[in-house]
């Protein structure tokens, strides 16, 4: 931590600062420049608030030396997080696949996607049991059933369950049945939720709050990690901004600059974010070309007939080829290994 | 609910929609423009979802004609939610004003501050016990012993206490010690710990979350009535936007616009929007100015040594000097009752 | 400027940056701290530019010591312009109000108008005869005739005029028409635009533009003052943000950073921000509590028939009403003064 | 224009709506549904302006049928412009690459790097002679000078010159000696500087501006189209939003939204969006996999010695490995033209 003076700041003013890194067992080293003042701070373990010295009479502002999070952060540039899924790798050079529809929403719906995703050539099935729904009149969910119809999904053809928990109740009973537990953009920022996350054994997948930094993103991702679950994968989703042509801002330049942050794998969802189906196909190619190692991919048997969201869901013949096209992207993507060089 | 045909939609696209429709137990009317066709649904007892229309093939939108929350939706200019505490009451006219620290720290802390608070002339007094944290490294709130340290400032003084709950959890605990149970901002979409609310008998405090619109923010609170409990209040504590001279984007301009759609109460918390002193004052003014039916302030004895936020506290002579202000200029914002109608 | 050298940089890489610095004719002071080192330099007249050394090899980033932009900086507490228009005084305490329709659209319009504002207490009459719309197809303004309209109100009325210059051809032709040149958002970067008007002889009033943080405005500002010119009235009109209840959101809390920031009269428009007839009085009302020196109001005496912008325009009893409370509510905002101390 | 109807307006409102349409000489037809009336116009040549409506009492909202942006729009699929330039074509399905320096710094910088460019199997030289600074303090470029210098590297190269106009009174000099004219992010709003650029000979390269939605965008292009000017390019470059990873936030799927909106090529400038060269070969990649006709990026021999943008400025040796990459995923990004049907 560098803690910069202001200038006019008094005797008074330092030594209080110098005292209170002192009263946390921390070395203050007062540097005296020509117009300035700075007391670099040295000896902490955790990282410090710098709202606790901001707040001090005469202190300009307080720089975080180390990182804000030291778990989630890289390392060095062969620094990357694998993780093993359906007899499959995330991470290190290919693109995952994880496609499925919105909501589940009946066993026959359910499993003649799953087949056609399986052929699409998808590594993961995803699909909603609990569904957060901003509006309490809408369709929310199947619930234990849907759990029960992914996990006869994934007995019939072999595919990894991608599914969202919505609170601390579902947490447990979603890690049951599947094999990878989401957290939801609306999510991100509940504490106790990712504390419960921290103590599963399953991966989980983390998605951006709409309006969650890089920097708040991997702070939650650290509430995770520091319960000892080192299993998290991250998701840019689109954030909320005035612009108005997609449902959500897709900020696909978080991809590079995640991967430089952090060694933890990054995926991308363009299916919640654009909010229409045409659109989806050149945002998943540019979500692998900006570097992703995966996809999560909205994908309906008859979309006209969704309970949710049905305009955004490719169709399975879609997305087939579109697999097979992002497979061609991350292969000659190879900045993705330069990029943190 | 609207339904607009795209141009160039056929007999069968009509046809599909209006047996939708039908099926749903309601009833199309269909209107022939000369060069356009819409379908008018009536029948509905609770909000319908635009998404499963505009999923359909054929279907440029789908507008809801009636509310998307029932249950939050001012009926006429008279109709306005009051709410008693503490021997005073929330709307009407007048100012309610919650203050005390950000977090409660310690007994002598939350004591002195709270005989302050009472001093000069606030009507509850605020807290933290548990706090929502973006990082796992600072300071998370005294928990259990917060809330019984909260309720013996209630007993000292006689002001109503408001103070947050940070998951499903710790809900209950909450609402057996508090007078008023807060949600903040980073809940605001956790929608199991909002039905929860919802069954509690306290008034919620709902804070809005800071990318949520005012059609989020109510339906929010739609949540918590439409399981039993009608007494919400809202409150603004800004956005996230580009503007950085502030820590959110204070939209003030909320407060006017939700006393237009809603009966419930208005609060403005100018504290934590603004993340400095020295602009709290100014923006609690105009949140009154603005037709808020209260702010909610932080205040500190130390701020100097606060354990959170500290940048951003009142000192207690300030907030003498506010209280009187405001109740000043409520005297004057007449147009708050104009507004509506 | 402090320059902050990474850990891990090398003897050169702060040769580098030294030798860049003396190059410029400045002062290098290397700080040797315990696990950083730091470059401040001293000797600079103007500001410096972050980016020419951030952009060197083993820096990690440039601070700049001085403000960016020293005209317009507020050098004390004391330190704040007053312009006198019309007989009156704009900063100071008071508040003034400009008012008028959006745009002249008659002589039988805009005179009638100006008598309405001259009763309701207005001090200075606005109107634009030059309109600058998103659409080619949309009303562009009357153009000359509109200034000779206006200057004709001016006889009658003795209100100072206040209109808007839409490029660099327009600029002239409106300051010899007009008391007061406005620069609307969408030109607020047009520098050459600035650069010209900062070598008139009338006061020019600058629009935050719709993405502009608080020091790209005091930049565009000190455009202005850098050419001569020290009559710049700012004014908040609304920024582009998710939030979608009113046509731009208004960032009041500008008010008192602007205050803080700068000794040049801050104006806030509520009419353009909420974009509705309501909405408009009571922020009027919060900007005056938040301390602006002045507010830009519409007025239409038929609103129902302007050629734009007619919903968010007042009735002229409704601004008498406003002005009245306006000035009832500047009396009270007393903090104006304190927040600078 | 389909004129909706609040519920409860009157007689006299639908008439005084009907009498408006009528006045301009358009044809309204009245649709009377079982809850809401609707008012269809039919008849209009140019978009008409929903505010005009808006204001009446009794509207509840307008909504324009035709669009608003008639010569800008896409008729059919196979409806797209394309530009000869250098003896190459934008659009159709390539990937057009525009490169050099930020500024023109001198002969020798700019002859250096235009051969470096050329050799990198770039389309066009970019560089700026003019620059529009935020800071009046900060290098705005050698104007005329650097005018000449690109256009002796023209002669060298043979590559075609793309500049920026600061304003109206650079235009025509701009034009009279580059291939291409553009007009940058600060002045997409300047509608006088619009207007000239639609009555000049050459290509104009529209950046959006940092918080113009997908239609301001074309609304600005259309002022070009409607003075007669039909070689329009658009260029995505990022917005201001909350997220702070990066300076700008690139709001990659506009691509897929502009290119089902508009038959317009559509580039986009990866460099000063993301403001960090390790970011700008993942982002390039990015957007020609989203589907855009070719990209601007800045490349400099010297990036620690440029006087603007350095960081941000690829080397030349990465300019060339990036343009084959490039091509090759233009090659596989054949949703292009699927996008569309």
């Amino acid at each position: 931590m560098l803690i910069v003076m202001k200038k006019g700041s008094t005797r008074e003013d330092l030594a209080r600062v110098a005292g209170l890194v002192e009263g946390m067992g921390l070395t203050p080293h007062v540097l005296q420049g020509s117009a300035q003042t700075i007391v670099e701070v040295t000896g902490q373990t955790a990282p410090l608030d710098p709202g606790s010295f901001e707040s001090l009479p005469g202190v300009a502002r307080a720089v975080p030396a180390g990182g804000a999070f030291p778990l989630a952060a890289r390392q060095s540039p062969a620094h990357e997080t694998r993780i093993a899924l359906g007899g499959r790798t995330i991470g290190g050079g290919g693109v995952f696949v994880m496609a499925g529809p919105c909501a589940v929403e009946s066993e026959e719906q359910l499993l003649r996607t799953a087949h056609r995703v399986k052929e699409a050539g998808a590594d993961a099935l995803r699909g909603g049991a609990f569904k957060p729904r901003s509006s309490p009149y809408h369709f929310q969910g199947l619930g234990l059933e849907g759990l029960r119809i992914l996990a006869r999904a994934r007995e019939e053809t072999g595919l990894p369950i991608v599914t969202e928990a919505v609170g601390e109740a579902s947490l447990e009973l979603v890690a049951e049945h599947a094999d990878v537990v989401q957290i939801g953009a609306r999510n991100m920022r509940n504490y106790e939720m990712l504390k419960r996350a921290g103590r599963l054994k399953k991966p989980i997948f983390l998605k951006r709050g709409m309006s969650a930094t890089l920097e708040d993103l991997l702070l939650s991702a650290e509430y995770v990690l520091n319960e000892g679950n080192d299993q998290v994968l991250l998701c840019e989703r689109g954030i909320r901004t005035f612009s108005q042509h997609s449902r959500f801002t897709l900020d696909l330049s978080i991809v590079p600059a995640l991967r430089e942050a952090t060694h933890l794998p990054v995926f991308v969802d363009p299916s919640h974010a654009t909010g229409y189906r045409d659109r989806v196909a050149p945002m998943a190619a540019a979500a692998v070309a900006a570097g992703a190692d995966g996809v999560m991919l909205e994908v309906h048997p008859a979309p006209e007939s969704s309970l949710s969201d049905g305009r955004q869901a490719l169709l399975p013949a879609q997305l087939a080829d579109l697999v097979a096209r992002l497979r061609d992207i991350a292969a000659i993507a190879r900045h993705r290994t330069e990029a943190v060089r």
